[in-house]
């Protein structure tokens, strides 16, 4: 099966869940929107499928995938529908269900910290939202952050078969996700995730074993990886990140 | 199959979606929270719950669903468990993971209408956050609800079965939850639901659809659907609602 990944040319963003998942996979993919040349690639594809009248199935945003006939969006349906192909989550109901609710759960906190830099609207730019930022950017840093990371580490700890994954003895696509979160937060809040990663040592075991992986390390040197830029959901302004 | 649902005490909130679902199909369920008396019942049920060391598949957040022994949250992903047992979602795997999309896609649309009126903090008091709450509801409502009621019309326009269905010719979870999010925007923003609903008037004939259902209807009707009220996702401040 070769997909085709639809998501903005220039950004990791939300994409770049899919694109862990699908690199673990070892899947051949186009990441159509990066793609310049020949048919049905770059930008206009994309927002032909998304303003496309015949598309009876919808997106409302990206990233989506396309596996044959099939459309499919919003990250953690297409990580719950790759999970299964892939063997990226257990195979049982039980599993599955476990692994996409801490996937929802990731998906609640990067929204969060989408709306660091974007409290106000994700139309107006940063600096027409600034002082609103710095409150929300504060509040994150000193109460949901912390939430969110002692969440998972408490769910590392209860986990208690072999290896540092989130779910069972096996990586998952919620750790290729979480290894995104700490990234990112690196990326974003440099200061700040000083401490957030001492108190937390068990998610940075995560999120090393995951940059270990054969897949995983040969991609993140490879020109597929874009880096991380003021333009997607991790954004690094210094004035919004805390004395660590 | 008896459910114990989690979730505050006082309010719709996330609850309300699985509520729906549960009161939808006839499912026997306990109100965990709701209920004073009784071994295991009340808010100290909840938080034992939530807090519990022994809790492998710990939830982040209410809502919670228990199901024998599985305890399974995150809205979406206890829509989807309910949605295979009761029939409120297609069997098939491309509609399951369709309607799935949209309702993650409602969950996206009901964080952003929490965040109108806690736009810095969830943990701060609307008042102190009273000014960037009218510029973030301004915003809302001029931009983000129509993208998004736009996005919900589009796709019911798209679904030529019979019905005034999201998917196919009958009812899902998807189609209840947008129902909460019309009667929820009506409470909260009566005076641009107005102008909304003019312009959506599919996704108003959902909402009739799912109002005039002998169960919903009974539901409504009863002391188990807990009013409307400004602790809730749905507040309504008359500041932050526009003019018509």
């Amino acid at each position: 099966m070769t997909y085709d990944l639809y998501y903005w040319p220039s950004i990791q963003g939300r994409g770049e869940f899919v694109r862990l998942a699908l690199e673990e996979a070892g899947a051949d993919y186009t990441d159509v929107a990066r793609a310049s040349t020949g048919k049905g690639s770059g930008m206009l594809a994309m927002l032909e499928l998304m303003q496309g009248e015949s598309i009876k199935y919808a997106p409302f945003a990206p990233p989506f995938l396309k596996a044959g006939q099939r459309l499919i969006a919003q990250t953690a349906n297409v990580l719950l529908f790759l999970g299964d192909r892939h063997v990226l989550a257990p195979k049982s109901d039980a599993g599955r269900l476990w692994t996409h609710q801490l996937q929802l759960t990731i998906a609640d906190l990067v929204q969060e910290i989408h709306d660091t830099h974007h409290p106000i609207a994700s139309g107006l730019y940063y600096e027409e939202q600034r002082e609103e930022a710095r409150r929300r950017s504060n509040d994150f840093l000193a109460s949901r952050a912390p939430k969110y990371l002692d969440y998972f580490e408490t769910v590392l700890k209860r986990n208690t078969a072999r290896g540092d994954y989130l779910v069972g003895a096996r990586l998952t696509y919620a750790d290729l996700s979480l290894f995104q979160i700490v990234e990112g937060l690196r990326y974003a809040f440099p200061r700040a995730m000083v401490g957030l990663e001492m108190s937390h040592p068990r998610v940075v075991a995560v999120r090393n074993h995951v940059a270990e992986r054969a897949s995983i390390a040969d991609y993140l040197a490879s020109s597929r990886r874009i880096p991380f830029n003021d333009e997607g959901i991790f954004r690094h302004y210094p004035e919004l990140d805390a004395a660590p």
